[in-house]
């Protein structure tokens, strides 16, 4: 069995899951958590369903040897594609995705069960966030819109400002203009690195439309499942936050500091070669 | 030795290159082209100099193997860290790069040799065009900028129009309102990505400068190179241009075709297998 001791593992194809680790570390300040980041090997959003799955189980194998808890896949593409095989080779760990709590909120919130989700190219050719409203309510119907720009406007920190809106009105303007049947009424940002837009795509959608955050929804579904398993630590534990990487810390500890929020050095991060495992 | 009748080839980490495909199809519409694109392992610019060296390699075996009489490095990161180990390798085809020809050409066209250096992060952290300037001209003043955005607008379609002039004001725009010094007066386009951004960012800085855009400039050198170790086609030949790619044909198909001017199908594009060679 698994051991409450041991810290909670993320993991993410890059920096774009510290959004997930933010979301957590808000809820469960005292854990410990050890956060992978597979930058070697991003993007994950344009490889095969069978690399995807590859390296997700190489990744989750190197944080099980290194002891955690439960596993968190904070990466959309790696959620929607690998989580059942994740889920059985971790056993008995649990493991949480992005993709389920943000379906799950999402249609928790709606009224009208119409939802707009708002990822990178690669999950909604998956069509992961559909897939998983429609297991819950049948009859909701789903829109997707690959927004990849988003994704080099978190990275490079200008998610906010007269640039983002623009790009987000490109996207999404058209949903102001529409006038065939009944709007959505949520948003789903089904790519971590979306909630760094926020504001800019709510400015955009206007106020009759829920925003759902799936590094929010992970987060509370992670406090759940450590309450349900009894995994929760004891007040003792420090909240002490490991950085590993398999490639590039400069870049982590640039990109990763605008997701996080506050400055990270190269020294900061550690580079750990996962095929080893 | 090598053969005239055998095609270009051209290589790149990704859809990128087909700016330089293009150039060279401007000047040489007779000859065969291969071009392949490592979209599994893109991008190269985030790897070590080592992973880009191994993988560099890896793409020039497997072309030399396919067949071609000349090797196009149309990747400004494997030009960058990889030109001199594919030289030796490729002997005695000839091997042309991104950088060189794009450096030597600012220095000609330069009255003042104060240079402006557009490019992807990883390029200005080689310093790879201010190094080949200053072999040429040790007096220069380089002034490298990264523009990570261009190359998500440019994958986008969005290289022209108010968002793209935006993002280049953003970046750029210092360069107007610079005061100390006389001003630059080339700006090299030192990734394959940037050429779809030419006019918006010329828009930003003005008539003063000069653009030099280093797929043409390649593409110029390529000619030379075939001249001079008399490796031209004859007439005879159809300018069969074959897309390869490591993973990914859809995203390829669609991206590529942007940068192509025309449209691409997924079924013009040949998986391969880079790793068996």
């Amino acid at each position: 069995m698994t051991n409450s001791a041991l810290p909670i593992g993320i993991f993410d194809s890059g920096v774009g899951g510290i959004t997930v680790l933010k979301e957590i570390r808000n809820r469960l300040p005292h854990e410990d958590i050890i956060y992978l980041g597979d930058t070697a090997r991003l993007p994950y959003g344009t490889k095969s369903t069978s690399t995807v799955e590859q390296y997700a189980e190489g990744a989750a194998k190197f944080l099980l040897k290194r002891g955690i808890k439960i596993l968190v896949v904070a990466c959309n593409t790696a959620s929607a594609v690998a989580l059942k095989s994740l889920t059985e080779r971790c056993f008995p760990v649990p493991v949480v995705g992005v993709v389920k709590p943000g379906a799950n909120k999402a249609v928790v919130e709606s009224d009208n069960q119409r939802h707009l989700i708002l990822a990178t190219e690669a999950t909604t050719r998956e069509l992961a966030y559909t897939k998983a409203i429609l297991e819950l309510e049948p009859d909701a119907v789903c829109q997707e819109i690959a927004c990849p720009m988003f994704v080099a406007l978190a990275e490079e920190g200008w998610g906010e400002g007269k640039i983002a809106v623009s790009v987000a009105d490109k996207y999404l303007g058209f949903f102001k203009d529409q006038d065939h049947g009944p709007a959505p009424d949520t948003a789903i940002l089904g790519c971590t690195h979306f909630p760094l837009l926020r504001d800019s795509i709510s400015q955009v959608l206007g106020e009759g439309i829920k925003i759902i955050d799936s590094a929010s929804t992970s987060a509370e579904q992670v406090v759940e499942v450590l309450r349900e398993y009894k995994l929760k630590s004891d007040k003792t534990a420090v909240g002490r936050v490991e950085f590993l990487a398999t490639e590039g810390v400069e870049r982590f500890a640039r990109v990763g500091g605008n997701f996080l929020g506050t400055q990270l050095s190269k020294d900061d991060i550690e580079v750990v070669d996962i095929n080893l495992f």
